[in-house]
């Protein structure tokens, strides 16, 4: 670099190690061009750009000579993009026990597109016929209702574009050594969708609330009867019946014909294939909500009904398995979202949490949904720590791994939301790290794999 | 109805023959069971239940007594949804030249999954290795360019979330005879993504733009070589190269890997594939901007360039081919999108065009995307006419079909933007018509299927 250039990323840095102003490229274009320019200057139809290879950039023309392919009633990926896959990981004993995951390091934007939204199932996914699908309303109210699909589709609907996040997701956190997997296999256990539906509100109000209600039971119906118990306060402010998801019905593996959406709450609580709805005074004490989905505390008692999922954010690149090529500018880009609004902003760190400096937020930022963040990184080719920090519109702020070790234990599986660290090494390569002093083997070591019920 | 129901009604409508108001189910969610009640009631568990078929609503529960299918790496809809497909409308001489529209009346919310954007094709879809896929800047530059993917995926990004429509969408509007297609199979040409990519700008700065280069030359590198010119000023201001499509990168039929995005203005524009990216001191006047992609006007000249979707809005549901099987209330829902800006109000009429009130618009309003409305009507059973009307912030109103056939005659085949009407006859059945005396059949009737080129 010379001496123009070593001036205009010290004007623009706004914490150390090369955080430049997220408004750069807003701004004004020029200025990656002129730091770090990827284009290779060409001289147009010169003998050597027809003869050579991709070194220097010449363009294969191969498709300009033969008709395409022709039109499709409903579209697929490249097969050049046959990489970005959702990744299982199942118990062995029963294959429809397990999760797979979003390759969010793979993706840009907040949408999720529908076939890559992460699956977590308990017992497979029914392939539910819609014409024999009914929903029930029971228990504590005035009359019993049941609804067919055809009924719930005659209903007033209403969109959300929001997350849904196991709350096992990045569980491998709590582990003494850091997770081997890339940054969506590690996390991505959450997705984000536009839901659309009808407001369970309408249809409880239809049945009529008895003053005795405070819980709504919701069970799906699938072969392990999944059962999940509500606040009948979630239920009627703002829970609806999910029946498309993206523009289009909603997909077998996302709860086909029709499921709970709990916006910002744990995805269990998101009931897939959902056919009844009891209102009951008191909880349901099932299986996923008493044995499972709580959460040992150091004291050995369990954190049980932990419904929001807290405020997280994650880097997605540069993340895991990648690795740099050459020092020089970099967009450093991520996702952040909060299970109790909209996510207020983000910080990110180059020096391993020493400096902070805020990243432009992806408008139009949604409550409970996936806020893309990015700033601009100037990387000089040494090793360092990079992270990142969501602060949600409450207050709330992302703890580092000490802080949420220090407070739930080791034992704590769900809801880990801590910071992630990326390490990045001398040749660009880039790995998950703990802090100093954080990997302390211990016997409650988590095994994820095995760990399936 | 009783008495109670017809005072609620009376006290509710905002518009003549049953429009309600539009925040009639977000303020409370009693009222669709108060006036039209879907659900049935029910006594749990009765041998009559068990016994029956769907009639009485009993549910099938199957697929709680096997286990489901196991995971996937990329899902697909259910196997139920299967009529829920693009369109495809083709030269037959050329099957890779022509349409596929999306099923806009199959769809709710605002969002295009990736599988069902329209497509429009001039001779095929490319199946472009992205290892080998360049794309040159040069003419009027300081230097000529030449990015690889790999180069582009490091450049900073941005998102946004807006509709493509092709130039020719709804142009069987122009026909003396009502469509008889469904609504999505008449107007379907059209979608809506979140697109993430780099702004040209950035690149073009990096070229160093000529004070004389006022126009940028687009060419795809499909068999075609389409080739359009967009003015330098729009270039620069906020056209940007797509990558990304709803989180995932660009599909084959929209362009992979790598799509000229030109928020607002004719899908044709929006070149797919793009490979090429001249300055130039004029327009290159190729055929699609010539011969095609203009609009004979009664004068005998044609209309050129001209770039902007102007507002539009349609009901999705109900819509043609549809059934309103017994008189009570339904929800009128549909889409409205400007390519000059956000909807500012997208008004309804429940009677032919006479009196008319305001559509809820789903939150979040976006510039240049599709904007979902939704308002409840409560239908008498009698025949009568639906209409909608898009209003833009820029003040522009949806015409009517008489009007825009005043200004712009009977050829104008592009740009047919006018209001839509559904006819609801005696048995519910919903049908496209025109507003009396519009049916005068000329000599320059446009037969669609035979016209691609």
């Amino acid at each position: 670099m010379d001496r123009k250039n070593d001036r205009y990323l010290k004007e623009n840095q706004v914490a150390e190690n090369g955080l430049l102003d997220r408004r750069l490229f807003l701004k004004k274009g020029l200025q990656f061009g002129v730091i770090t320019s990827l284009a290779s200057t060409v001289t147009i139809s010169s003998a050597k750009d027809k003869q050579s290879t991709s070194q220097n950039k010449s363009s294969d023309l191969t498709w300009m000579h033969e008709p395409g392919k022709s039109f499709s009633t409903y579209g697929l990926p490249s097969k050049f993009e046959d990489n970005v896959l959702r990744y299982p990981s199942q118990n062995e004993a029963v294959p429809g026990n397990g999760v797979s995951w979003t390759p969010l390091h793979l993706m840009e934007g907040a949408i999720t597109p529908n076939g890559l939204h992460f699956e977590r199932h308990h017992n497979g996914v029914p392939q539910i016929d819609p014409k024999k699908h009914r929903l029930l309303i029971h228990g504590l109210a005035k009359k019993d209702l049941i609804f067919t699909i055809d009924d719930l589709l005659r209903y007033p609907m209403q969109s959300k574009t929001c997350f849904i996040e196991c709350g096992g997701n990045s569980n491998s956190g709590w582990n003494s050594q850091p997770s081997m997997a890339e940054a969506g296999y590690f996390n991505g256990m959450v997705s984000c969708s536009e839901w659309t539906g009808v407001s369970l509100s309408i249809l409880l109000e239809e049945a009529g609330v008895d003053k005795k209600a405070k819980w709504l039971i919701a069970e799906g119906a699938d072969a392990f009867a999944m059962q999940v118990s509500i606040p009948m306060k979630k239920a009627l402010d703002d829970a609806f019946l999910g029946l498309y998801q993206n523009g289009e019905r909603i997909r077998p593996e996302n709860g086909y014909p029709v499921r709970l959406i709990v916006p910002g709450w744990e995805g269990v609580l998101n009931v897939k294939w959902v056919h009844r709805l009891k209102l009951s005074n008191r909880p349901v004490m099932a299986r996923n909500e008493t044995s499972r989905y709580t959460e040992l505390q150091p004291s050995g008692k369990a954190r049980m009904f932990t419904f929001v999922m807290q405020a997280k954010s994650l880097i997605t690149s540069p993340s895991a398995h990648m690795i740099l090529k050459q020092s020089g500018l970099y967009q450093i880009t991520g996702l952040a979202w909060s299970g109790k609004g909209k996510i207020k902003k983000v910080e990110v760190s180059a020096d391993g949490g020493h400096s902070w400096a805020e990243a432009e937020l992806q408008e139009p930022v949604l409550d409970r949904a996936f806020t893309r963040f990015r700033i601009p990184w100037h990387w000089n080719g040494k090793p360092t720590i990079l992270k990142s920090r969501a602060t949600d519109e409450t207050g709330y702020v992302q703890p580092e791994r000490q802080q949420l070790l220090k407070e739930r234990g080791r034992q704590g599986f769900f809801h880990y939301n801590a910071i992630i660290n990326w390490h990045v090494d001398n040749d660009g390569f880039v790995s998950h790290v703990y802090d100093k002093d954080e990997t302390k083997k211990t016997n409650s070591d988590i095994s994820i794999d095995s760990d399936w019920n």
